[in-house]
This record gives structure tokens, C-alpha cells and sequence, in this order.
């Protein structure tokens, strides 16, 4: 897909030109990344969706260390949009905790790529429905519950973490590049342990969230920020997370 | 090991009784839980340490939504200990972030379990000497750096989550029960996802403690604490992350 045609498709279905742009710097970066489920293809996904395009997210509250953002029926998408433009914007000091019934989120290492461009270490992690079985089979019973982990490198490039606990993502299953029975918890023999990962960090988000899908956001500007060069350093050219 | 000899072994380390009573409770819930490489056989090794038996931490700042403790030379299980019960007893809202030069912590379930069984959820991770490669082979550029999550259960069990990025454990490399090059990051032909979540963690950790290993906590009175409970009834009955 082009980028005037991506662009003219999400016109089309309401948004307004900010949120357009929004939307589509997204898919567009995952699709130069190679991450092509969260790419052009969830433009068609949008179009069959029941979308309220002049949705706005709002922050319902803010408390000491504590944001909590509503969607209010917008794409989580815009509602992340929205956090991580503020967060950059006004560094939050010492750390902030951000929770938000955010959905879909997309790649989640385009979030904390945004905050550590910005000097900001943050982790990030999202529910969605659930697809994972338990590792000894039966119905799927957790998401793949990525988690995004941005750390700044005021010397160079960031590094960006971005792992789904699935051995493939929906994404590619629903673009045909997997079959549904890959989707599983990653790790073969040990898959056990990213399917943990995966119910630990889904309960951890439905406790600010409760029952449907969000996202939590820690986010703090760093005491320290001299990890991500001293470990490339270290890696001596090796490739690391979010290197292109 | 009997309970009466490892506790005069840590009292001839010179610990006093509270602390003695602290490290003792860790060590043999490690031994009954099977993680045997956090078990008795850490009280060995600490006789092998230079420890500073007198050493207590302190809670060095208290801003809004975070903490953050310095070990003063203390163990780090006694450190996370007084975090725990600090926390245990005056419930954080909306949500506390913890940081800590804590080192060694043993085995990280112990410590959000002790929440979970205070009605909080906790996500706690640590770092630790640099022991897995890349999966592209070479020196050793990250800890294990595990991740551990407790979710509290009202209605019965808590879920405890702790996951090492270590296909094995460097308490089964110290005690003999794996080889050293089987310490790589989790995860076989996805290995790469296990060793970024290792640089994520470690580098989340490193900006709130700087070098040195420590800890990061986030802790919270749940606001939704139905998870578990509903999780349990759709596992009908599989073995779910903590359960004996």
C-alpha cells in the first residue's frame, strides 16, 4: 500500500488529519521494520472494525506518581499517542506509572522508542484477547501480552525491547504468514516461562484496568543513562534489541 | 541441611536473630518450593562472601510514587525483606515504585508472594552479574535478570509469577546440577527474545541504581483484584505459575 492510499483509506473512515497522521506514522513504522502484522495490513483490519473516529481519550485522573487515561471508545492507538506526547513533553518526575483500557496498541516498541528518543526510560505492556493455551493445551487463556522496554542512549541509539509472548504474532496469523496452532507461548521446551510472563503481566495490567483489554506505562526520566552505550560497547557490533 | 544447623550457620556468620530468622525463612522456602539453587546451599556460599553482618539498609529517599533504598552494605535479601514489610504494612496508593542497590535477592517469587499475600501486586525484577551471552554467542553481556509478579487472590491461591531469562539458573550452575555453557538466555531458536527482555530489565534497573546490581519494584493495592480468581476457573484445574 502506498503511502497516499493509507493515508486517503484512514481519511475515509473519519479521523480527523492529526489522528490520520497519528495512525498512520504508526502502521508505517512497523511496516519499514518488517513488522508486517502490525503494518498497512491493520489498515483493512480498521475497515472492518465498529470505530468511533471523533473519539477522544481523556486523563481521568492524576494522582501522585499515577495517570489514569479513559479511551472513551478512540483507538488505543491515539490514546498511547496521546501519553507518550505529554510524558515527553513534561518529564515525569521521579517516575510515573500510567494505566489506560487502551486498544489495540499496536507494536508497543514504537511507544517506548518515542519516550527514549525523548531521554526517557519506560517499559510498556498491553492486554489483548486471549490467545495463548496453557502450555499443556486446551483453549487459549492469555494474550501474547507483549512488553516494550525503551532505553535512552544519550551517546547513540537507543535500545528498544519489544518482545510478544508468543512464538508468532496474531498479526501474522491473521495476514496468513502463520497457521493459528504456531500461536503459542514462545520457548519450546521452556515455554512455560514466557506463558507466565504472559498471565503475570496481564493480571498486573487488569488490576488498574479490570475486565477488558489496556495497557500499564512506567516511565521515568533516568538517574542514570549510560547503560544502552556501555552495552554496545560491550556487544561489540553485535545486534541488539530494536536494531534495524 | 537440618533448619537447627542453617540457623547456627548464619548465626556464626554473625548475623543478629531478626536477621538470622529473615535469611533462614528465605532460604528454606527455596529448598521446599524445589528451587534448590536458592536454597541451603546460598548459606554455603555466604561463607565463602565477605559480608557486612551488622549492616542495615535505609530507605535513603521517599518522593511521591517512589522510593528508593540503599543496602549500606546489608544483604540484599534483608534489604527487599524491609521493602516488603514496609509496603505489606501501609498498603501504597495509588502505586509505589521501589528502587534499591539490592544484591543478592535470591529468588524473586518469594518476595511478590509476601505481597500477594498482603492484597498487593508487585512486579519485581533484579539484577545480577553478567552470565548470558548473546545468542549469537560471545561473552557473557547480561544477568539472568529475572522477572517476578504476584498477583493477589482474594477468593483463594495468589498467582506467583518468576520467570529467570536463563535456560538454567546460576544456582544450578553453582551447585553442579548444570553445566555453565547450558546458562544461555531461554528460549532455543527464539533465545533472542529472552536476552532482550534480560537487556530491557537490566537497563530499567540501571537507571534508577546506576552500576551495581539492585532491584525495581512496582507495588500497588489493587484496584480490580478479580484475576486470579476468574484465570484459576478458566484453567479448570491446569497448573498455573507458583502453584506447588
Amino acid at each position: 500500500m502506498q503511502p497516499e492510499e493509507a493515508w486517503s483509506r484512514l481519511a475515509a473512515l473519519g479521523f480527523g488529519g492529526d489522528d490520520v497522521e497519528t495512525l498512520f506514522a504508526h502502521f508505517d513504522d512497523a511496516e519499514r521494520r518488517g513488522k508486517l502484522g502490525h503494518g498497512h495490513a491493520r489498515i483493512e483490519w480498521l475497515e472492518t472494525q465498529e470505530l468511533d473516529p471523533v473519539a477522544t481519550p481523556v486523563k481521568a485522573s492524576a494522582l501522585p506518581g499515577f495517570d489514569f487515561w479513559k479511551s472513551r471508545g478512540s483507538l488505543g492507538y491515539l490514546v498511547l499517542a496521546e501519553i507518550c506526547a505529554e510524558l515527553a513533553e513534561a518529564e515525569p518526575w521521579p517516575v510515573r506509572v500510567v494505566a489506560a483500557d487502551a486498544f489495540p496498541t499496536g507494536h508497543l516498541g514504537y511507544w517506548v522508542r518515542w519516550l527514549a528518543d525523548a531521554g526517557l526510560v519506560a517499559a510498556l505492556t498491553a492486554s489483548s484477547p486471549a490467545r495463548l493455551p496453557h502450555p499443556d493445551g486446551g483453549e487459549p487463556l492469555v494474550g501474547t501480552t507483549p512488553l516494550a522496554i525503551g532505553l535512552p542512549n544519550p551517546a547513540g541509539e537507543p535500545i528498544v525491547v519489544d518482545v510478544s509472548m508468543g512464538a508468532v504474532t496474531y498479526g501474522d496469523v491473521i495476514r496468513g504468514a502463520a497457521r493459528p496452532e504456531e500461536l503459542v507461548p514462545f520457548g519450546g521446551e521452556q515455554a512455560y516461562k514466557a506463558f507466565a510472563l504472559a498471565v503475570g503481566l496481564e493480571g498486573l495490567i487488569s488490576s488498574f484496568v479490570g475486565d477488558g483489554y489496556g495497557i500499564v506505562l512506567v516511565a521515568a526520566k533516568p538517574e542514570f543513562d549510560g547503560f544502552a552505550a556501555e552495552l554496545r560497547e560491550r556487544a561489540a557490533g553485535l545486534r541488539l534489541p530494536g536494531d534495524s
